[in-house]
């Protein structure tokens, strides 16, 4: 990645959230510390236990950051989509703890890493800097609470149809596995491919190979949703 | 409340947060702003929905913050101990905006109020007021993880029981409604009575009024946690 680039990516970023405005000299302390990096799909940005050297800035693509529990079960906490950044990541670099969960590329991403120096100096001297923070804590902490009230008071087969809707593309077909979407609503692979199954044998959607296609949304709808 | 028992409260507070450290001016505006209350059980400290005027911190007794989903069922997110303070309040005085949650007494409690102005002041200004925020920040949020890993991966009767034994008086008794446990682990009064009556059957333990008295613990042990 070219020097130039960088500052074209930096600039850009920059340019988009007003509040994190630096001085000049701060901001070439940005050009030359910052570092770019550009991930493929499931390539691992930052593993549970890691120490946070940088905060990531997405600039393109998305990032998905999960957590394992003890029984090897994953489920995925929040999705960073591009202009987010990673809370958990700034958390561990502003307390100087570790990183709790596990955060790897959904789709291809670009990604400006922000060294943890820098990030703790910026937030100490900027309040824009410490106002991005604590908007970032703010969005994802009620995501948080979203997500234990659907868990908590949600069944499982209105959360499944919920997301398979989400999830259709034109041609109303979701491409994922039963793994997948295991792991998005925080249940195993056997009871998602239990529910499906139901789904499919009561004429509401077509099961293929890392493809479910909805046959019949109205009916899938007024059977779940309402 | 006299002044000086405010005085003495805040001198008090602030000598076990070595990090909330103010200058002697700052200090004085400390002690004209805040005020102290003093709640009794159940009393409501702040509701879901008011704007965030005042930083809490808790003196004496402890605070219980619950969410109410849509129909009408609580659960509790977190308690606020002696010496808390509560992260929900910090980030709607530092984002501007309303409180997400029920705040309410769980039982005498003192609390110290600290004017949102002023929080935001010497949030800006002072680095350790900063440092204050992001561990609160930090630790409710690992808190929440832990709460979502519970729900997701752990069976119900399971969670009740490790409840009851962590709630037991020295008598071997609890202390709580079924509603109460039931808002304690995000399920129903119904669900939970019984499971209750089921256990009582096995004879692992007997149910009164307001009141759980584990009979044979060994066995209630063996047979849901291990």
């Amino acid at each position: 990645m070219s020097e130039s680039s960088i500052s074209r990516e930096v600039t850009t970023y920059l340019a988009r959230h007003s509040q994190l405005t630096v001085s000049p000299v701060d901001y070439e302390i940005l050009e030359k510390t910052a570092r770019l990096v550009d991930l493929d799909e499931r390539d691992v940005l930052l593993s549970h236990g890691e120490p946070c050297l940088y905060l990531p800035f997405v600039l393109q693509g998305s990032i998905k950051v999960t957590k394992s529990s003890e029984n090897a079960r994953e489920i995925v906490l929040y999705y960073i989509r591009e202009e987010g950044s990673c809370i958990l990541s700034a958390l561990g670099i502003l307390n100087g703890t570790a990183y709790p969960a596990n955060a790897l590329c959904e789709n291809k991403a670009r990604i400006l890493l922000v060294p943890s120096a820098v990030v703790k100096d910026f937030v100490n001297r900027y309040e824009g800097w410490r106002n991005f923070i604590f908007q970032l804590y703010n969005s994802r902490f009620h995501q948080l609470l979203e997500f234990i009230d659907e868990i908590l008071f949600t069944n499982l087969d209105t959360r499944l149809v919920r997301f398979l809707l989400s999830a259709t593309g034109g041609d109303s077909s979701v491409r994922k596995t039963h793994q997948q979407i295991a792991e998005e609503l925080g249940s195993s692979r056997e009871v998602i491919s239990r529910l499906l199954k139901d789904m499919e044998k009561a004429d509401l959607l077509k099961l293929g190979r890392g493809n479910i296609l909805v046959t019949n949304e109205q009916k899938l709808k007024k059977r779940y949703l309402m």
